[in-house]
């Protein structure tokens, strides 16, 4: 009896680390003191160059998405949505990341998929200016199916006391705007894939002339991020406050931003919901309440500020690539919560 | 069709974050910003009190040890293992923990469940000194086997950067310090299960006379803190490397702060290995080297330090209310890795 003839493979666990940590050496910054492989990655706070930081940490997983990954054998983008999400979670505060960490846990290691997501995990770090600092592949046999993993990630980024964003300040009359989505991000996939593949019958691979592509194709398309849209804007302090849409919808996430007393009313008008969003409640018969309590609908980031500095915020998403931004409500004295105004 | 029927209870889900968040804000600490339920957990970087901080983050999970919780139904020390071995898993480069977040994933929340792995998670934090400054409690039905889930933490802390701890220091003649583990603490856990009930055919109940407890108790014991006893030696600069004995025993985890050139050699009459370990070894019949890869073998942390430092060591541990700390090796000049001189 040995570990290996238990189901844990320590020689390809050593394998796998050792490509990983050639991935990850390729997202490190000049904060970074350490390779993957000590027990601890490092981080000197002093190269964020930061004044009076407040570190921002942020805990996630990409939820059943990952099924559509499994079905696919598309493992190259889900690590993307993973650290995108994460990135958008602290950004919504005002912070920039400074590092990332996954957990990646499998029943037995297939080393190629678990370098596939760590291919798209350092990608997204690279793009978003973050560095993969460690992270844990852990073999657990007869714990996940032949095929399958799970995979959480870990961020941490900062932000000066000063510029910390946490809608303290947002007031009655406040604009909100929507920043569109690129899909259904990594919420919603129980019920979509229940949809999809359960009350519609549709493999992976079925196109779907509506979307387009095909389902899996279509459900795969990963989570943006919002950092390089929203970076110029950080220190002009024109945002009051700002909402992340994942689980929960529209209708559980702006009000976690609002101050008391205070309402948000969002205009059902102001932008086109997707195809694919439009499809699924369709095909699923899903009532509006919960569409918006369950999908993006399309509006991804929610950004509030005073009537007069919409335009600047709206200026420079242009400026940064976005146009299709808008402003899709606003914030009302008095109660709680997201009204929807009717189409 | 909603999202409750297709298996995701968002009520329940907010009813366990509403438990948790209470567990939370009694581990906060004077740096903590924020409660959990924003978007990011906050931390202020001022409150560390540090010059020139380096951060120190690791990842990690609990292993199938979750499986012997699963057994025994004893699901409120899982939670102490992760810290504990994440606040080791820092430690060891000289960081005191800042805050940590956990990831539970399960396929159908049971609340119950849920905050206990929580409550356990919390106690440790407390003891520790670390704020549980967020997590995620994923909802993946069909994804984990029903009663089942699987637990990841992350863990941040610092450290000035001129008190870092990296083993570059460790030269030829420097005596290694092994200070005992409280069991099998989180490693190994696939091969012991095999072994207990596969080979063994035990139920976790079975009493097993030589351990004075039945085998699930026996192996759920937890992954002790080394935090307690090495805090008071970390600003004395007597510590030059050390090493947290987890997945991959003495043999694999060693090396990891040597430097080039220099091999370990250990003296393996230096103390007794633990009831558990000999019980599993001669009950699987598994070779010494399997043993000394796998488990720690009843040393759950090594201490590098030159030979005039051993004896402050040793009696700050005796200080700190650790008694059975001993030399249990030497460093050597040439080669590479760990040797075993026989009993």
């Amino acid at each position: 009896m040995d570990y290996r003839q238990a189901g844990v493979d320590i020689d390809a666990g050593n394998e796998v680390v050792r490509r990983i940590r050639s991935l990850a050496r390729g997202t490190h910054t000049p904060g970074v003191l350490s390779e993957i492989g000590s027990f601890g990655g490092l981080f000197r706070m002093s190269a964020a160059g930061l004044d009076d930081p407040v570190l921002v940490a942020s805990a996630d997983g990409v939820g059943t998405k990952l099924r559509v990954a499994f079905m696919t054998g598309r493992h190259g983008t889900i690590g993307r949505d993973l650290v995108n999400h994460c990135v958008n979670d602290i950004l919504v505060q005002g912070a920039e990341p400074l590092f990332f960490l996954d957990y990646l846990a499998t029943g037995r290691l297939e080393p190629d998929v678990a370098v596939q997501v760590v291919e798209g995990l350092a990608a997204a770090c690279r793009e978003n200016g973050c560095a993969l600092l460690g992270g844990e592949t852990a073999e657990m046999p007869g714990f996940y199916a032949d095929g399958e993993y799970d995979l959480a990630g870990f961020i941490v980024g900062a932000v000066p006391r000063a510029r910390l964003i946490d809608g303290g300040r947002i007031a009655a009359g406040d604009v909100l705007i929507g920043v569109p989505s690129s899909g259904l991000h990594t919420n919603g996939f129980s019920l979509a894939r229940r949809v999809a593949f359960d009350q519609a019958g549709l493999r992976h691979d079925s196109r779907v002339e509506e979307l387009g592509a095909s389902i899996g194709e279509a459900m795969l398309v990963p989570h943006r991020t919002y950092l390089p849209l929203i970076r110029p804007l950080l220190d002009r302090g024109v945002i009051k406050g700002m909402a992340h849409i994942t689980g929960g919808g529209i209708t559980d996430n702006l009000p976690r931003v609002l101050p008391q007393g205070l309402h948000a009313t969002i205009d059902r008008g102001a932008w086109e919901v997707p195809t694919i969003f439009r499809w699924l409640q369709r095909t699923g018969k899903i009532s509006d309440s919960d569409m918006l309590r369950t999908f993006n609908m399309g509006i991804g980031l929610i950004v509030a500020c005073d009537p007069a500095g919409a335009t600047l915020v709206l200026e420079s998403l242009v400026a940064a690539g976005e146009t299709a931004a808008a402003v899709i409500g606003r914030i009302g004295a008095g109660g709680e919560g997201v009204r929807y105004a009717a189409r």
